[in-house]
């Protein structure tokens, strides 16, 4: 594809999106395809000759489409929303414009002092403690996922622990431990597992069953038992708003009990901690400044940043550095011999990495603190109307707290009669949402996150729940 | 912003990069800042109110180009390219756009079926056997790089040596090897590292001095010698297209050395392994059908897809789902239950994913067969040119075998002279090159890989290198 062209299929893609995000409410949210049919619907071989890219997009139009569940739908309440925005999809394509690999800082120096700044910035905004930021012992870095994050913060809190010695001599199986609650994320046993340890190295510690929180004494009491048994307790994962519920752990006394038996303390905030930015909220990290060694939460979730972007920092990087950094010949490179600068490679698992901050700044820049704080906030209102238009129906009841933007509700009925008023509601194409498990029994989840999702959305959403 | 306001925006954002990309050549290839340069120059803290996008592409002018290295400059022979493409860039554009997150087959049915399609065809491109196909026992996943894949097939592996027990048990320390020639990427030795065996676990088998290509006498001795004292082999990597030289590890003795050890054999032909599109170029691949467990190549790197987009197949996908699956309450829905879909969480590391496919396809389409054939085999072509060019001035050496498009030569002079010349070549910001070592010293490479390479470009870098 010459310059020229690009430049005119360049337009046409950007009127395609403009308008697909116009129109996107005609379409069902939950794809209704059934497996098998889109691949069908294409070629089973590749061209021998080219295609136009006009055959490409008529075909994103005609089969890709119908097999899209539309996440940038404003009914799309699953999960937790991956909101995009303008500047962030713009960022993101003048990252594919330029096309670098940041891996050194020598390989683009803007690349690596860009996400630098960009993680401060977000640093600050969330009141994170100064630590945290890259002129100190400790930095940011953009990882792609919240479950790459619990990994590279295990293989630096198991360096910790061993005094250096795992990335030589490995995992001695049954010797380390881990800590996160019954409610934390699935991301926590795959990177338990994924390190060497063994699924079963992971402790669930009980949560509290009102709050969902994970409880302190439980956990101090299974540190107990695992030190005098002669387990080295690696990590403990305290979730600042868990996937199932957005429950929050009690930082404050987690961290206490992990600095006593000097404990790496990682924090999930995926989804909630971007709340942060909102003054309001910021009791939601209560004692991460005092007690975090790691700390990772998602732009790609609930900050307007197209995914995959996940904000990561750590309070000292020096067994994150520690446990990845290898230096080749064919890296080897004056500035990387200076000391004066950050080759991100040594962050993650990766070698290569895109210049993603470039979204993420741009995101900062076009809506401002005060236009994050109005998006967050326009969200988290809409879920206490919501969570009021429940409570006040008696055949629902809500199931959890709700202090940010999901709602756990559940109709005073059986598990069966909850999952087929979901599965009616999904396949009506009108809404999407999804399913958790709340004290053993089924409830479903309301999340409130979508970039173009306005009460109306909400409105009509409980109008449907009310009427199926 | 507003859905016109993007559309506005977006339009000067795809003028921005035709532009660039049009005046690409006038630019440094290498950036000249300092370090702290570019951080210094952009505000310290972020601003509270709104700024337009028109101010953000303003500032990437004037403070973010000069800190880039131009990956994408015709000039650009460093590290392998990472080569973009319009149809790429575009496909990445509509992924962006659709803003869907394809964890499972359910959250965008055609995020999955798409994939499972594009490395169907590229498996049939590069003649890679039919149980790499999706629709056998095997099947292929995008994963972000060749360094994510080495440690995802190791966990594959390490599950099957272990007949299942790492997930739960965890590794035991010194119990396990891995094998891979002292020429293999360092993202072999951070995959051991991550997978908690620790760096001694991995036996690095001599090259011959010759072609730098493995050693299979030397594995099989060293083979011998681990079973002997008692270590459970558990991957053997051979490379096709090494970082350093480009060599190529003999695949089918090495796989027939691993399949009496019934140990897994991984590929990592992370640049080299697409140049199979070419049937001329297909030995490269030799045993890879008989002998492979699982076989990685990289199409950000040599078939015009930009950043990031691996590809990695799998010969039997049971071993890498027992290592990796993982079903919460939160993840269960009807198609999973079913068993008819595949998804791809996991596949990999990440919970949540990108619609990568979509650039792939849109690349595959639009060169067709023959157009990516072409783009290979004038590389190759012009690689083997200036390699004659080289051979022909006795000042320089060629160091290593070039059968792609890398070619590692060095002045006949000391190493210092060598890197005096690298140095001065960079600094002039017309072309940029990296080093190696080849033997103990010093070579330099010239990797031709550039979208927008042509000869010219080439013969003035031969000119370039002869003046300085």
């Amino acid at each position: 594809m010459q310059i020229e062209e690009f430049r005119a299929h360049g337009h046409q893609v950007i009127d395609w999106i403009a308008d697909y995000l116009g129109t996107i409410e005609s379409r069902p949210v939950l794809s209704q395809v059934e497996p098998g049919a889109i691949r069908a619907a294409l070629p089973a071989h590749p061209p021998e000759e080219p295609e136009s890219f006009d055959a490409v997009l008529a075909d994103v139009d005609r089969i890709i489409l119908p097999g899209i569940t539309h996440w940038q739908h404003p009914a799309f309440f699953a999960y937790f929303p991956a909101n995009a925005s303008g500047p962030a999809i713009l960022g993101d394509l003048l990252s594919s414009g330029l096309g670098v690999q940041g891996m050194l800082w020598a390989t683009s120096p803007a690349c690596t002092e860009l996400e630098q700044l960009s993680l401060d910035w977000l640093a600050e905004m969330l009141g994170l403690p100064a630590t945290f930021r890259s002129d100190g012992k400790g930095g940011g870095v953009i990882q792609d996922t919240a479950s790459t994050s619990a990994l590279v913060a295990l293989l630096a809190a198991l360096h910790r622990a061993s005094g250096g010695a795992t990335a030589e001599r490995g995992i001695a199986a049954g010797r380390y431990t881990v800590y996160a609650s019954t409610e934390a994320h699935s991301s926590v046993e795959k990177a338990v597992r994924m390190a060497g340890l063994g699924a079963a190295a992971l402790r669930t510690i009980p949560a509290d069953p009102k709050t969902l929180a994970m409880s302190p004494a439980a956990l101090r009491d299974q540190l107990a038992a695992d030190i005098e048994a002669g387990f080295t307790p690696a990590m403990i994962v305290a979730t600042i708003g868990t996937t199932s519920t957005t429950a929050i752990d009690p930082v404050r006394d987690i961290g206490a009990i992990a600095r006593e038996h000097n404990t790496w303390l990682h924090i999930d905030a995926a989804y909630a901690g971007v709340a942060a930015i909102c003054p309001e909220l910021r009791w939601i990290l209560d004692g991460v400044a005092d007690f975090a060694d790691s700390f990772g939460t998602n732009p790609h979730k609930w900050l307007l940043t197209n995914f995959d972007c996940h904000a990561f920092w750590v309070a000292d990087r020096a067994h994150l550095l520690g446990a990845l950094s290898i230096l080749p010949e064919y890296l080897r490179n004056a500035a990387t011999a200076s000391g004066d600068v950050v080759d991100y490679r040594d962050w993650h698992i990766q070698l290569g990495r895109r210049f993603r901050a470039l979204k993420l700044w741009s995101v900062i820049r076009c809506y401002g603190i005060s236009g994050l704080q109005h998006h967050i906030r326009t969200h988290v209102a809409l879920a206490q109307e919501f969570a009021g238009w429940v409570a006040a129906d008696n055949r629902f009841e809500i199931t959890a707290p709700h202090p940010l933007s999901l709602v756990c509700f559940r109709l005073r009925a059986d598990d069966d009669r909850n999952l087929e008023l979901m599965q009616k509601l999904n396949s009506s194409g009108e809404l999407y949402l999804t399913h958790t498990k709340v004290g053993g029994t089924v409830s479903l989840r309301l999340a409130i996150g979508g970039t173009l999702t306005e009460r109306r959305h909400v409105e009509r959403a409980w109008a449907l729940i009310q009427a199926v």
